[in-house]
């Protein structure tokens, strides 16, 4: 379990031997037990219930433990970490201009690498919410239909996508759209994400209704939920051509995640999160722009996230050029390699680790 | 509410006045209360937790409802119908032949209009399972990006989308795909779905990750849940070229549903679902291919149902072939315009109906 310290504070779900579920907040390298520190409510299989409460409530627990620090604490060795909410909806957005780019020169060498929307909004899809799991869990190798042929059978391709999530607290009414301005009221934190890929099943089946088996069965997510008020918020890059009305942010939302990707223990890259093209608020008011509802316990994540350098880039599709050039020894991930994704803020803090291993088909 | 007889015997949730949400069943044309025929645990909000118990008992129960015909009913005019389950994750896919090739000479006059995957996997993405709604809710017209420039505004192509969607009971295990074969020990039964379309958003969003904005506003279903053991099957059209083995189907899984889309009363199209290209038994397969795990609630969908003639097709924008054509005096949905979608069985028993208002922005 990652050593957080006692700023950052995040919240997860833990359980002691065949004890039950119980909302814990990870503290130096153990766990602070809110069901004993609390009361009984606190002894609850998800974070969902303390999530719909809202920003005043998140605040008021934020403080009352930053008063419990010194009560003891179960060390990590004696918990097992659990998926720390129901997932709702989960989206999938494209958010990074570097790794949109890099996308479009490799697919479509011949014409402008972003296409015409890219800039106007931020381009998302729907993601299975029934299959992301909490890091440490397995992921099987998937098979599915590949090349020209096409024929049936493993993946060939199998990538990471090194990706922030955003956690949904308070839910909205259908038919009402969520502003920027209203990001801090409905979010309560965020995951550190891997969507795992599968670009050979992808490619065959994304044409025209977009991603579906090649990312469906699986995508991790950590077990520790980081506040938003743990984050460094920085300015982010000028928008240009200037996005609509709904899109407009006041405020600095950048968030200055510093992301590193290992594989086996070896890093591989560094994606630095603070040079996203779209916000989280945007992200937010582009998903209700039409008039859907949030759900306590909606993820939405921002897509791979890649700067500008070849070593900032987080998947390896784009650190292999879909697998022309070889990487620190590697093209995609072969059966038994652990992926690992871990971030920092700018002054160092850890913020949290998810990691999974792929098991042959 | 639908008339259903005595054959049909459809789930739903229901409430009198402010009493509690509870499961029923419809019978003629009341509502036979199973919290009274059989006991306190049917007095819960969904079908979930029935639908989780698998097969064997949802036979043996719809047995004892058929020896329960002569309880007394709850009139219908007493009746408030909810939503009769919670939806998981909600697939939808794109099974019509006639629908897909529509859409394919619409948008690529020049080209194949199938595809070059179309026929060796059903198509399919991840819709908003938080905006699935029940029959009789208003739709808000959506608004979002349209157009070259692009400018924010009102949809001005909204459309339907004639569709059944099929219900899961029983999950399945992440990294274990469901075989054809399984079908029936996973789904419980259907739905008759309108997938509400923005056609402009969806047309300038949508590449290159698929419907989104489009779609996510709202999806509407039927309040009862028709069991498979109601409907009539059908052989399937010769598929060719051959499917992949994992495709493959032994049995008549077509369903010989005859659909009807209304509007403001007034019958528009007559889609018969007994042709789709794709079956049910095929839809499942492919969903869990890649080892995606199945949960009780998911919802998936076939898509836009078409035949082969003008009056068959399923959505206005083949109707009116993209507002070109206006047919019955109309293009796309105005405010306050009411789009009904009914089924019957090819013997005439009624299917249940969903039905909707498109109120402004």
């Amino acid at each position: 379990m990652t050593h957080f310290g006692r700023e950052v504070l995040p919240y997860g779900v833990f359980s002691v031997g065949a004890g039950p579920r119980r909302v814990g907040v990870a503290v130096d390298d153990g766990v602070l037990d809110l069901a004993e520190a609390l009361g009984p409510s606190w002894e609850v299989p998800s974070l969902n219930p303390f999530l719909a409460q809202g920003r005043a409530r998140w605040t008021a627990v934020r403080e009352q433990v930053r008063g419990l620090l010194d009560q003891p604490l179960v060390p990590a060795s004696e918990v097992s970490l659990h998926l720390p909410f129901e997932v709702a909806d989960y989206v999938d957005f494209y958010a990074s201009e570097q790794h949109a780019t890099n996308l479009g020169r490799m697919f479509r060498p011949d014409g402008d690498p972003l296409l015409p929307n890219w800039k106007h909004l931020p381009v998302g899809y729907h993601g299975r919410a029934g299959t992301v799991v909490v890091s440490g869990t397995d992921v099987r190798r998937p098979a599915g239909l590949r090349g020209a042929g096409p024929a049936y059978g493993p993946s060939e391709k199998l990538d990471v996508e090194v990706e922030v999530g955003f956690v949904v607290g308070v839910g909205s009414e259908l038919g009402s759209p969520v502003s920027t301005a209203a990001f801090e009221e409905h979010v309560f934190g965020i995951v550190l994400l891997n969507d795992w890929s599968a670009r050979d099943i992808q490619a065959y089946e994304y044409v025209p209704l977009g991603p579906f088996l090649g990312k469906s069965f699986a995508t991790s997510i950590s077990p520790w939920v980081v506040p938003l008020e743990a984050l460094d918020r920085v300015p982010v890059p000028v928008q240009d051509p200037p996005v609509a009305d709904y899109l407009q942010v006041s405020g600095d939302w950048g968030l200055d995640l510093r992301l590193e990707l290992s594989l086996n223990g070896c890093v591989l890259s560094r994606p630095p999160f603070a040079g996203m093209y779209w916000t989280g608020p945007q992200l937010l008011a582009h998903l209700t722009a039409n008039g859907a509802s949030l759900r306590t316990g909606d993820l939405f994540a921002s897509g791979t996230v890649s700067g500008d350098a070849v070593d900032e880039r987080g998947s390896l599709i784009e650190l292999t050029w879909n697998g022309r050039d070889p990487f620190a020894g590697r093209t995609f991930l072969e059966d038994g390699d652990e992926a690992t994704i871990t971030a920092r803020t700018a002054s160092g803090l850890p913020l949290g680790t998810v990691t999974g291993r792929i098991r042959p088909v």
